[in-house]
């Protein structure tokens, strides 16, 4: 379970010994996460704006700074998913230069999970694992039930046993083998770390941790080359291990290091459910870090205990952001703000993201005009229960031209007496 | 409600008479569809490989062979969606150059109606229309109704009573609103036919279905591109209206008109619902097209009296291809076998093009050898209701390793026993 590899390896965070290339979960001596580090000198004339710009409209396309082990053949086409300007989403919340980098549509299953995943199948591949699994929150195991079924390789795949309806049809169709757990998600992932010491499993958040992790930094990539190489002034991500707000800063750091755009000062904003914010809590009262249990419809977000919480919640103080968190009632609202301006219909977590970008703008956290760039990290349709009781469905009316004259009437009449509640054709439960 | 343009116009089917561009539904004269034709030599120098390959990943890069008025600045990213080699379903079907073509991952809402969306809503706004709706089967609810909310222009959608729950939310999510009709789709486009004579409406597969039907050809080009500018020997294609089968077909003849593809034959099949086969019924039975009453968990394609059916039987038969139909119980192990072996979840749609594709080759209509390329045109997650009794959750266990232990211990030996049982950690009912 080992390979050797000149490009990149794993290095403690903390200790700094470095490890080569292994399946493990953190440092044997200090327990402190790993990190990826790269020979970036050696990339310098190969991970270039042209030579990326002449690779494939996928994640591949920065592979170079990825640990992806050589001889590697890329086979989806993961990511490169649109950073659309928001003009209509900006104006009802205050923003001048709003962009959204859409994740709801990734390939293959919707959300930037599929980024990490790809990493880390290519690795455990090239490990030799022929059964790869996770602890997941629902969009982690989507993702890895879906890409080791093309694969052809075994998925055994652990989740609190709550999860929405959606998110577990789409891990067994995939053919996964698929585990519920009575508890909650830390609950989960400490039953993984485990099994990864007891069963030779490539755990892709767990043993694989440090290469899954890296699939982040594409997001980072994304947002500086469809800005046209050019550093945002902001950016609000939805945390919860606390991973992806951090390798999008790393990634911005590697394309400054290379000169591939400009060095600036960019914010980092953190966004949570209010029922579950231990890394907003820790930076909005600038404090260690206290697990919490989760209590909230984001359940995709539901990490009580964040593995890099503590860090994460360091670096966005350091880069003068904040981090915000919002109630289940505005997790809905932002769902339906984002899907009525942009006509993006995202899950649970870009709720939490959208909302809390607009308590940053109202508090003046983030000025109107500065480019600020809302990550929204996965789909609606995963989560429809969260708001399917918002919307009433109208009744059916036979197909005539006297019976649709007179519902339009009737509809536009009731949107003319109370606006707020002819939305959608039906009633929007306030 | 009209505009000139010098780069294409509308003519009718039948009696050739020609209209400009405006909204209208069909030839006055003969009651024929209309279509739009291109001055394709004037193309010529600047619809090219290069010209293509330098545009942006989207369907804008086909733009001068698509009717866009002059000074359209396209604003989504709409489609350029993943051709992905398949060889793993290939095994399992007995094809040896199989490619899924997967829309299911389409911007903005995981269905090719995004494309002919994006084309519609352009000449929407160029006539000037300030509401725009559709009758839909549920996926082109979606898109216009997304589209509409990102354009801030009003939406008001027609659909039958019994569509799906998350297609019906994922139309209301948009704000739009939403008219369901007592009766099948087949009613509901009669009402609006009806709708916009008496309306000032642009409805986009009615009065601008001219526009609307060419943004398909996009899936056609993309498919000779991405096999690297080449046909493919066969295209397999889910039929409702029957219009995406006919506009792949026109963008291939386009591609071998101006030079970009070599000429060779391409059979076209079509895939439909048993529960709705009328255009299959017209082709294997060499007849005349006879509507039928819809009844299928297939509710995207259950169009009775498809509007292009006639046109598209004719033409399925004339490259030499065929049509096939599949029950309700085949519809749900192609959706399940695509699932398993690519990871990509389709809808009930993308089940019926899978199964059709298999017995395809089953009965040697398609040789091993050739090249075929399956056209995945919706997503899963939008018809959950059509597989989700398929799958038994498996019982909650604590999150302890003995637990865990024996439970694995437990899975497995089912699937030692029984191997068809232990499918996806459940039991699979047959
Ligand atoms: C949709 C979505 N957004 C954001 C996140 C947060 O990612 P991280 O755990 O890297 O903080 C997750 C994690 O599961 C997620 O599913
Ligand atoms: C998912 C899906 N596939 C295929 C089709 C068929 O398209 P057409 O009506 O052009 O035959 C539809 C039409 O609604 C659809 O929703
Ligand atoms: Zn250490
Ligand atoms: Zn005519």
């Amino acid at each position: 379970m080992e390979y050797s590899c000149s490009a990149y390896e794993l290095k403690c965070n903390e200790c700094g010994k470095r490890f080569g290339n292994r399946a493990i979960s953190g440092c044997p001596d200090c327990f402190a996460p790993l990190e990826i580090v790269y020979d970036l000198d050696a990339a310098r004339g190969e991970f270039t704006r042209e030579s990326i710009a002449a690779g494939p409209a996928n994640i591949w396309r920065y592979k170079r700074l990825l640990p992806i082990p050589d001889g590697f053949q890329p086979d989806l086409p993961v990511g490169f998913t649109p950073l659309v300007k928001a003009n209509r989403l900006g104006k009802r919340i205050g923003a001048n230069n709003l962009y959204v980098k859409n994740d709801a549509v990734c390939f293959p299953t919707l959300s930037f999970k599929d980024r990490v995943v790809s990493v880390a199948l290519a690795n455990a591949q090239k490990f030799g694992f022929t059964t790869v699994g996770c602890s997941s929150t629902g969009n982690l195991a989507n993702s890895v039930a879906a890409q080791a079924a093309r694969l052809g390789i075994k998925a055994s795949i652990l989740v609190p046993a709550d999860l929405e309806p959606a998110k577990i049809l789409n891990t067994l169709v995939y053919g996964a083998q698929l585990i519920r757990i009575d508890g909650n998600y830390d609950h989960v992932n400490r039953l993984c770390t485990l099994i990864a010491d007891e069963y030779n499993w490539g755990l892709v958040n767990v043993n694989l941790r440090p290469y899954y992790a890296e699939g982040s930094k594409t997001v980072g990539f994304e947002i500086a080359e469809q800005l046209g190489w050019r550093l945002p002034d902001n950016v609000v991500v939805p945390m919860a291990g606390g991973s992806l707000i951090r390798k999008i800063r790393k990634a911005f750091k590697e394309l400054v290091y290379l000169g591939l755009v400009e060095d600036k000062p960019v914010k980092f904003f953190g966004a949570q459910a209010t029922g579950c914010s231990p890394i907003s809590v820790a930076v909005k009262t600038d404090s260690e870090m206290i697990p919490q249990k989760p209590n909230t419809i984001a359940r995709s977000l539901a990490i009580g205990n964040p593995a890099d919480g503590p860090i994460a919640s360091k670096m966005i103080l350091e880069t003068g952001g904040w981090a915000e968190d919002v109630s289940d009632v505005e997790i809905v609202s932002g769902i339906q703000e984002l899907a009525e301006t942009e006509g993006i219909f995202t899950e649970t977590a870009g709720g939490v993201t959208t909302a809390v970008a607009a308590r940053l703008y109202a508090h003046g956290r983030i000025s109107p005009d500065e480019t600020t760039v809302i990550c929204i990290t996965g789909n609606g349709l995963k989560t429809t229960d969260a708001i399917a009781d918002r919307y009433e469905v109208g009744r059916a009316i036979r197909p005539r031209m006297a019976d649709f004259d007179a519902y339009l009437k009737e509809l536009e009449g009731a949107s003319e007496v109370e606006p707020e509640l002819a939305l959608a054709g039906g009633v929007r439960e306030l």
